[in-house]
């Protein structure tokens, strides 16, 4: 475990915590986390399910989460919290023995604030950071070292930048947002006219972008994604979206409410997401189309076209996920007699090819 | 929209700007731009065809860029621009009426300068940047928050360095470069020799990176993309090339001029990319082939052979765009015909399989 | 040529870095080194093999490294260090040629330094940088300009960070580690439970992250690379294992010894990579598999179950290699007989299709 905030915890409490039924001694407390097979005294476990049973009962776990069925088991434990999902009980544990570090606010000596920057107290302004002119942070705001915060950014409140992320000009955040380090938020779109640029330059002459990039409420951004402004409109991540690490969202891009959006994935310029849609890790969405309601996309779909709501898509290009799964299938038993068949198919024209 | 200079032009202006013709109302004036369905009084427009007429019909702009077919539209805003590209012509536009912000030059007092570097006058260097000893800066050169330059590094005139922007040392960039955030050029490339290390330790031993990266004139950079320095040589990028975010470029490739790559690219060590070839995004290209001038690559495409020059390719791996359609449409049909086609190749060659 | 330190080395002094036998004139000297068509006088070049000869025969190099089958070679340059591989050769001669700049040890005055952090002399650390409370460095550890070392961060002797690395809070660091610029360790994981947010808030409930992001000894890393951190366990990273740029690597994952990642490559959650695998560009690999020891995994493979242990691999989804092509190769001649085969499944079938 990386973090202890050194709090220990009643078996009852645990009790409480999750809306669990507590049997066995009660005389026991915790102050760490650990899987079955690692914990000791003072550690609280888990048990998901009857294959980790043998795990169960060699744990040297204090106190274990468990379902009704393994209540009576006689080994093991003697200590437990009977819940109806141990692992999602201990989601409700966590935060709990792990606190998360709490920041003295202040506004760290080394940061640089522009001309009109202003916020609600409590802020945590770390080392480093650069406050645009005229930029608004809401209560509870908290910059990690090394950000840039554009001219005219506002950021809700309770939301936490970690460290170097960067957001352009005029970028909005919602509150309890999370931006992971390294995330930039706003930068330009690519954009470019064959038109001929300043005399003596070569190349593309560069669209002016001056459209936002506008993160929702309770949206998490993983570390080193990109999110670019838009061209003349904005850049919208719906309320509650979470998007992992490298990923790319291109400019006019509009993302609804509860998008995820797993590692690597890239999504072109003016593609829309609507709500709930699940998009798995190194998948790519061309630009300009429409992502219905709830759909899924299988890791690595390249997806070139729109898709219908609650339909799920995997392959390259992306289809229906069960017809991508035959095809695929197809393909592997289709080495095996593409010979005999070029004689058939050969045999049935006449030669023809 | 996010910036607003402030400034208003005058229909005629925008006549002038676009090299179009002012019909209707002379007397009106914009101050920022929308789409036609948000567009405002005080605000320009733009009708891109005849499907967007409802929009254009309803539309409150003051004034809107349209082609001459649309010109006597009874409906709509009766200030008009007539021009051969609403939308290109809106280019001409758009600095104008929102021109990038212009600090005021200078060397924050946090910066950090090494011995010897020099710049010419006006240079603009932000809060926490680090310039390395011995590195030079043109004129005009600005540099964002939080940018570490390394020795010896070489900026061309009129670069923008946004924020956190890493150049190893001996990185040359050209004039009017942008390099967005989190850009990191000239780090080592990935090249490891199955030699024994030092003693004590595990594994590949280091090839040591003495090559440079080198960036020409009209370069623009997108954030967090990668451009590694070359072994022996150089990693080159040539005038005017453009790069998306999160692109990743290997040691000793050389590409040429007015490049576009999109997003999430990557092309490996010592592959050279001719003129005015386009990427799209997502494709990957193997080390130590050679993409042949004006070859486009489309969204994904694997590349695993050299391109010729004006082909366009896709697919995994890589062939002619049309075949590669017709394998992946063959690929789809097949699924619904393979058990005949068992049964059919079975029975021509007496069931040898 | 990027960097130089100056430093002159004789051609006999060559011959004992590489082991080599001088033969031709001893009495030469070498600063660089450059390719055989670009080296010129005091310059050191290698010639790889036959190929190249056209090349070595005009050449101005002062010294070149070569195979016994050239020592005698008539045209050329006269001075030869005969070796076995002349251009792994070269790879002990580039670090004396060009030793890493070695900046001068201490804490330069613009650095945070949190409560109780400490290190052993001499240790470098840049400006900007911010060591948390109770981070320990080893000895001769040097962090660049502008990383951000979170609190209880441990980074083990001789270990190298580039400027803007961030390591998350108890993110622990072997010893003579590389880290490239913008690597991003101990991120959270992306982990969300669909469980109730805060009241008045939308979408998924973190998982709190616990675990910690482990990077083990002689390890190197990528620039603007992701490894999460551990959601209950650690994630893993083995000694002298290396990855590549943009690379990403989820939480829980366990990686072996002397693994080597290419660039832009995913690793998702718990999966676990067996010693000397080798994992090329833009491949992906599902979370909770293993991949055998020494397995292989080919440029954009998608894997999506176990790899054995040995086994070479390719394709979407990832099967053995010979195979991958095998289904390529028939899937490409395939599409100039599916119309003949459709014909000939639906006659042996009378229709029924």
């Amino acid at each position: 475990m990386a973090r202890s905030g050194g709090r220990r915890i009643s078996a009852q409490e645990v009790a409480t915590l999750t809306g669990g039924r507590l049997v066995g001694p009660a005389d026991v407390a915790v102050a760490a986390v650990a899987p079955l097979e690692r914990a000791g005294p003072g550690e609280l476990s888990f048990l998901a399910g009857s294959r980790h049973l043998p795990y169960f009962r060699r744990s040297a776990a204090s106190l274990v989460l468990c379902r009704a069925e393994h209540e009576g088991e006689p080994l093991g434990p003697r200590s437990r919290v009977v819940v109806g999902d141990p692992q999602a009980a201990l989601l409700a544990v966590l935060p709990v023995l792990y606190p998360a570090p709490d920041p003295t606010p202040g506004v760290h000596p080394t940061a640089t604030i522009g001309a009109g920057a202003r916020w609600e107290e409590p802020v945590t302004i770390g080392p480093g950071v650069v406050l645009g002119a005229g930029a608004r942070l809401g209560r509870n705001v908290r910059i990690g070292p090394g950000c840039a915060i554009g001219e005219g950014v506002t950021i809700g409140d309770d939301a936490l930048l970690h460290a170097n992320v960067v957001c352009y000009a005029g970028t909005e955040i919602g509150r309890r947002v999370i931006l992971h380090a390294g995330a930039v938020l706003g930068a330009d779109g690519f954009g470019f006219a064959p038109a001929p640029v300043a005399p003596g330059g070569t190349g593309h002459r560069k669209i002016t972008h001056v459209g936002r990039c506008r993160i929702g409420d309770d949206v998490e951004i993983g570390a080193n994604s990109t999110i670019d402004r838009g061209s003349l409109g904005d850049t919208v991540i719906g309320d509650g979206s979470k998007i992992d690490n490298l990923v790319h969202v291109g400019h006019n891009v509009h993302l609804g409410q509860r998008v995820l959006i797993m590692a690597q994935v890239g999504i072109a310029g003016s593609t829309q997401v609507e709500d709930d849609v699940i998009i798995a890790g190194q998948a790519g969405v061309k630009d300009h189309v429409v992502i219905g309601r709830g759909a899924r996309l299988g890791g690595r779909a390249a997806v070139i076209g729109d898709v219908p709501a609650g339909a799920t898509v995997s392959g390259y290009p992306a289809r229906d996920h069960r017809q991508s799964l035959r095809a695929q299938a197809a393909l592997f038993r289709l080495a095996a007699i593409v010979d005999d068949l070029e004689a058939l198919a050969k045999g049935a024209h006449g030669g023809s090819r």
